[in-house]
């Protein structure tokens, strides 16, 4: 193993760890007057509008970037004091619907009764959705779905936190609930989900207006797992809705694109390395998770450049609240680490 | 019979009702000389924006407005030149709901799958709202709903008028859709409505956001026929609110104002004399109707003044479309005829 690779994301909370990388490479440079790998250092702007440039930035440098493995830090430790090596993450579609009835907002005395209230349609239908024991309830959905491997799930109970009381605190939601059969972090980390992340019609102003909607939006985004495929889900989703609409309303869905999941076996030699490395950092045993969100970055790397990605996060789980220097320099100490883990 | 009493309500689009009513009148005492029945005309400029103080104005004069009934031209003809008399109104009540969940926005792949999902949630406990055959589905809605009598639903099977072709006309709707055993006029006028009339939460902009919303909210209206009581409905739904909710969110429901339902019989004294006006006016078979919005003033006048109120409207069903003279002359001869038959 020759080249390293190092890709730093760009966003804003993450310039803690850009720095730590960057100092991790001066203090080796310092130390022993040269690196142990030839590196790619890649530091991009561009994560929170989308990453727009960044895969064809990538194909158009193929060759340049010719490297073994590609190590990113935009992940989280499980708990503070805990070296975290994240093999998964869940991957993202999205899908608009319009949901249409009359061809003007009606008032709702003279033609009320009559017509179906596009609102009224439109909760409807996102109403089966799911089922009551949080399932997603469109034909298919889970048929891809890889179930959670014994070691993952044994893993995930050993880790010194407790997902619940956290998801709770962190949230402020008045209960956990989700998928029936599985708890918070396999729930988060390992399922799918179908989420309305917006929904509007009609009159949301102050006081009563007394209109029937000519027509309501919601916005849906699927969290996915391996093996599902994006463009198949969606087409899934499609057929569930035009086959659920409510009487008297029209639909039109407009798809969206798909960022696939990640999942790396933690086992293999580069996730062996890089697990002797977090432990050499922090002095303890390593946590073996995956991530419910989604870096798309991570499969372009997989597809275009034909490597596999490290994922060994800095981030606390209570990062909005401290920003610790133990943090930033255990992430020195790992930089370091890892630098010489795999020229091994 | 001696005090007549005409009101006119002040929106824009019943200007020529009112110039109706002041031509009718200046007609008959250029005619005869005097007025056949002593006068007091009302008329408002606040109908759009709730009649506020129309209410109370009339408890202030309750005295000087002493009356036998009031005449209000702020209903439709059920069709072009025919004469109509719209014996009944649906009423109207008002409540909001918000569904919170998380005590802010949460990132959908840091936290999706392991909270419940407050539109989701919302968008589940609406949908319980109704059966899909149309029926509002909350217990006890119906209960006091006096059914239709026989010989309204023969009239109104009678009349010169394809009520579900003007609808779908109109409205521009796919289809019609509404409460399965009744047509679309007996729908909009006789039969209670749970509408939604606005939803809105989480991220309705261009472009997907992958949040889950702290909160959404729902705003509802039901419109009351009789023998509904609107707080008794506002209870009822609460109550269905409350025990349908879905798991891991918690729900406000905020009680709006309710305007109440208006029934008088069309074969009374006073009816009968409104029918001979509506026939001399217009030459035609009288149309027996009742019409599906609300005005809060007519049980107003009922309940203060201790009168009842004659709709002899001259709206047309496509009256933004086109405001023929012929109508406006016939309003001026429906003024003058009004006056004398309830002089009788």
């Amino acid at each position: 193993m020759k080249d390293g690779y190092v890709f730093a994301r760009g966003a804003t909370d993450n310039k803690g760890q850009i720095l730590s990388h960057i100092l991790g490479i001066q203090e080796t440079i310092e130390e022993h007057h040269e690196l142990p790998v030839n590196l790619h250092l890649v530091i991009e702007g561009e994560e929170e509008i989308g990453s727009a440039n960044l895969g064809s930035f990538l194909k158009q440098n193929r060759g340049a970037l010719k490297c073994d493995v590609a190590v990113v830090s935009d992940t989280g430790m499980v708990a503070r004091g805990v070296p975290t090596l994240s093999y998964g993450l869940r991957g993202v579609t999205a899908l608009e619907v319009k949901v249409t009835g009359p061809k003007m907002d009606l008032h709702s005395g003279v033609f009320g009764g009559a017509v179906a209230n596009p609102i009224t349609a439109l909760a409807q239908l996102l109403a089966t959705l799911h089922d009551r024991e949080g399932r997603v309830a469109i034909a298919g959905f889970y048929d891809r779905v890889k179930p959670l491997e014994d070691w993952e799930r044994e893993a995930w109970r050993k880790l010194p936190v407790d997902g619940d009381k956290l998801i709770l605190e962190e949230t402020g939601a008045p209960e956990l609930f989700g998928e029936a059969g599985y708890n918070s972090m396999e729930r988060i980390w390992a399922r799918p989900t179908a989420e309305i992340n917006g929904i509007g019609g009609g009159y949301q102003g102050q006081g009563t207006k007394t209109v029937i909607a000519s027509h309501a939006i919601a916005k849906l985004t699927f969290r996915l797992v391996p093996d599902q495929s994006g463009d198949e889900i969606l087409e899934l989703a499609k057929a569930h809705l035009q086959k659920n609409l409510p009487k008297g309303v029209t639909i039109e869905i407009t798809m969206g694109h798909s960022g696939p999941w990640y999942l790396t076996d933690p086992h293999s030699s580069l996730g062996e390395a890089a697990q002797r490395a977090l432990r050499k950092a922090f002095n303890r045993d390593v946590a073996l998770i995956r991530e419910g969100g989604s870096i798309p970055i991570v499969s372009e790397f997989r597809e275009i450049l034909g490597i596999e990605t490290l994922l060994m996060g800095l981030a606390l789980p209570d990062c909005r609240a401290h920003s610790p220097n133990e943090n930033f320099e255990g992430g020195i100490r790992l930089n370091k680490a890892i630098l010489q883990e795999l020229a091994h």
